[in-house]
Parts: structure tokens; C-alpha cells; sequence
């Protein structure tokens, strides 16, 4: 089977111009299919806020009401989305820029409400993701561009975790193309300590994993905490179910991190 | 050849929820190739506004500065184009949604600077369109909505009038289809009398349309003024080169317009 590469590229990473365009750069320069997943960075959290419209979290996770869902569809599948589609054109990628509804690549349910209501957030349907349309996309060379929103089918958007999307496409893709899953971001990979940016855990499989959740005696933290773990979850959720490949690390190196190089490789064993 | 109807609809009917409602079913509802181009309506200028950004008109053309190219492409490729395309989604019409940088299917130039400078504004570069991605999307049958934002190829957006759009595409189209040009809005056609919904010019052809362009002597005012002077001039550089039918009418009643029933034909002789 050819060889597909999904790009996850994290909001730090797209707040900052310069690491944008040295990003893009390399991703533009990616010889293999490839399809890029963007974040969706402070962007929408200030306009939103220009807007009157304040932002709201509960255990990191955005709460999406009526007006948010607005803003963060004009910000991802807009500004940023053709920003970026823009930028790789200029540097001879034919990119496309998509959100979960167009050709509906990306059927969601709304979230069912239990102890919180998450608003306008999206579940991806993981049986329904629109292989057929994105396999056509990439043999005509063109690299799909892909915001984090989804939609139900019945007219309604919704908010959707960027590296959830990256995730359930590699998976999904996985029928078509010998697929590697790239989580990249501001940091080179998990750290071992996280206040120190040399100490990156080269390797992590699922025991070690279970290992580092658990808080540590000495210090009563554990050494993946908050945002680290539903990326965690997200990538041994991809090597479990078809991945081939999946890294975690800067994305000022994608280059070096798509070599195995650089960054956290995740295995199962 | 194969039949496909390129359709515009304008600002209006987008700012209102009911009859983008019944406009989109209907479109839904054509069973042949179709395109849909989308203007922008007043959200732009509301949002620009709550966000402290004026907009400014010259010759009814607005001038798009660095922060409105931002709101237009958030507002036009994001918010009005994606919600569009959930709509179409909901009724069984496969949409995507696209800007002109999407796939490079309408590269443009920076409007040069005479007497105005209209800053960040496209001019279409007719012979580049994107012709082969829209026909091979269109043969997935899968229905392009295109927002009115072009690039200019070297990552710079750019606002573009969506009523040129859509005649440059159907005219560039024409290769492959028989296309239909049609601009819809919010009055049933051109009107012989602005004030009298009822004064539909059933049929223009290049003669009159020179003729109503200048002043009645009774009245010192011409039929066809500044609003519907550049629609025309889109209506009929189109059907001077490629496109077989052009007609102006209402959004709502998108069907009988296409039969020809109602609205005004425009024809060269």
C-alpha cells in the first residue's frame, strides 16, 4: 500500500506567523500523500471575546453554546483554514481546505448531555468518515486542509477535538494507505519532566503509559497530566486500530519527527 | 453536452433565515450538474463592525483593508459558507464548500491602484480556473458552493465580487457543459420601474440594455442604475462568450426561473 501521513498541527503553533510558515513549509515539501489537521489556536478565544462572547472550559474542553459554535466555525473552517490553504498554494501544494460537513467527510453526533453539557460539540461517527471522497482527493494530488468542525447530517455544526479528527481519519484511512499519525506542537515530544524541554521520552507504549498516569510517590504528580492525556488516548487509540505509525513531537521539526528522528514514538508493545 | 446551471445568490436572501431556507430546497431539488456562488450579506459588515472595523464604499465596491479581508474570509468562506453547506447537507445534496484559493479553482490578481485603491480585492484570472478539479467534483456529484474569496497564488486572500465569479465560471465551464448563468436575489428581475415588483423586463437583449442605461429625458433617471449596471454587464459578457442562458430573478422562486417561467432572459440579439 502507498504511504498516507496525517499532520495534526496544534493552536501554539498557529498563533505564532513564523512558526506557521516554517511549519508549512515542510509539510509542503512532504513527498508522500499527506493530509494536514489544524487546531484552532487563541484566534478564536479573542475574537470571541471582541465579540462579547466569552469563552467557557470545563476540564479543557471548550463549551460550545449557539453564539460560540458561530464564532469558532468563522475562525477554524475560515480565517485560519484558508489562511493556511492560501499560504500552501503559495508554496506549490495544491491544498483544499475542508471542514467535516463539505462532501461530508465528517458525520458527528452532538454530544449527549450527562454531567455537563457540552453545547455544540461533535462526536465523530468513526463508520461514517467519507474515505471514498478523501482517497478520490489524494489521487488527484490535492491535500485536503482539515478544520475542526463536524456536523450532523441534519444542518447543525459542531466543535470538534482536532487531534480526535486527526485520529479517527488515520484510523479510517488505514483501509486505503500505510498510515503514520503526526501530533505536532510547540513542545519536541511527551517530557519526562515537563519543565524540562531535553527530557523527551524517545519511546512510550501502552504500559509505560498506564505507568506514567498514575501519580508519582515523591512528588504526587504524574507525568502525563491534563492536556497530554486525551492526545495519549487519541494516538494509542490509532495504533490499536490500524495505525501504523504514530509521533508525537515539534513541529518546527516535522522533517525530523516524520524520520523517526525526533519526538515520542508510540507503540503498543 | 451534459446541462449545469451555475447559480448565484446574493446578499439578501442569506441575511434571511426563511427564505435561504426555501432557496437552498429548491436548489436541492435540480437534478442536473449545478454550482452555487454565495454572496455575503450584511453579517460581514455587523461582525466587522462589533469587531471596530468601518467599512468603507466606493462606487458601491467595498474597500477591503488588512483586518476586513480577515472578516470577509471568516464571514463569506466560514460562517455563511459552511452553514450553507450543513443546510445542503441535511437535505441530501453533497455539497463542499470551497474559496477560490481552495484547490487553486480561482486564481486572481490584486486590483492595481489608479484613482482607487480598493486594497485586498480580486480580479479573476479567466483563463486559470480551476476547470478540471470543478468538473471531476462535479462528476463525483458532489456540489460546489464557492464562498467569493480568490488568492492571488502567493498566499495572499482576496475579496472578489461573487456575481463575477459565477459568470467566470460558467463561462470558463462552458467547455465541458451547456451552462446556465443565474443571478438570484431578493426582486423577481429587472424592473422598468424600481418601485413596481410588477414591471419585470421579461427580456433584455444588448440593444435595450444600451438603451436603459441612459437617462429617460422625462425623468432625468436611467432604468438600469448602479446596482444591477455591473450584474448586467457580468449577464451579458457571459452570454457573449460560451454560456447559452443567462436569467435574473427571484431566490424564491428558483424552479420557475430555471423553466424559463419567470425573471428576465438576457440574449445578445
Amino acid at each position: 500500500m502507498e504511504k498516507l501521513i496525517i499532520i495534526k498541527v496544534g493552536g501554539n503553533i498557529i498563533d505564532d506567523a513564523n512558526k506557521l510558515q516554517n511549519f508549512l513549509q515542510q509539510f509542503a515539501n512532504i513527498e508522500s500523500y499527506k493530509i494536514l489537521v489544524h487546531g484552532g489556536g487563541k484566534i478564536a478565544s479573542t475574537i470571541g471575546e471582541k465579540l462579547g462572547i466569552k469563552s467557557n472550559y470545563i476540564n479543557g474542553r471548550r463549551i460550545t453554546d449557539e453564539h460560540t459554535i458561530d464564532v469558532v466555525t468563522m475562525v477554524y473552517a475560515g480565517l485560519i483554514n484558508k489562511k493556511i490553504v492560501a499560504q500552501l498554494q503559495s508554496l506549490q501544494c495544491n491544498a483544499i481546505g475542508l471542514s467535516g460537513a463539505d462532501a461530508n467527510i465528517i458525520p458527528a453526533t452532538k454530544r449527549p448531555v450527562r454531567e455537563i453539557d457540552y453545547g455544540f460539540v461533535g462526536d465523530v461517527n468513526s463508520n461514517n468518515i467519507n474515505i471514498i471522497f478523501l482517497q478520490t482527493i489524494l489521487l488527484q494530488n490535492t491535500i485536503p486542509v482539515i478544520a475542526p468542525i463536524t456536523h450532523n447530517e441534519k444542518g447543525i455544526l459542531l466543535n470538534t477535538n482536532a487531534d480526535t479528527i486527526a485520529q479517527e481519519i488515520a484510523k479510517a484511512m488505514s483501509i486505503f494507505f500505510t498510515t503514520t499519525l503526526i501530533y505536532s506542537f510547540e513542545k519536541d515530544g511527551l517530557l519526562m519532566d515537563v519543565d524540562d524541554e531535553t527530557s523527551v521520552i524517545k519511546h512510550l507504549n501502552f504500559e509505560k503509559f498506564n505507568e506514567y498516569k498514575m501519580p508519582i510517590a515523591a512528588s504526587g504528580k504524574a507525568i502525563i497530566t491534563d492536556g497530554m492525556l486525551p492526545k495519549l488516548e487519541n494516538a494509542f487509540n490509532a495504533i490499536q486500530n490500524g495505525v501504523s505509525k504514530v509521533i508525537i513531537g515539534n513541529a518546527n521539526q516535522l522533517q525530523d519527527l516524520i524520520l523517526n528522528k525526533v519526538g515520542t514514538t508510540i507503540s503498543y508493545a
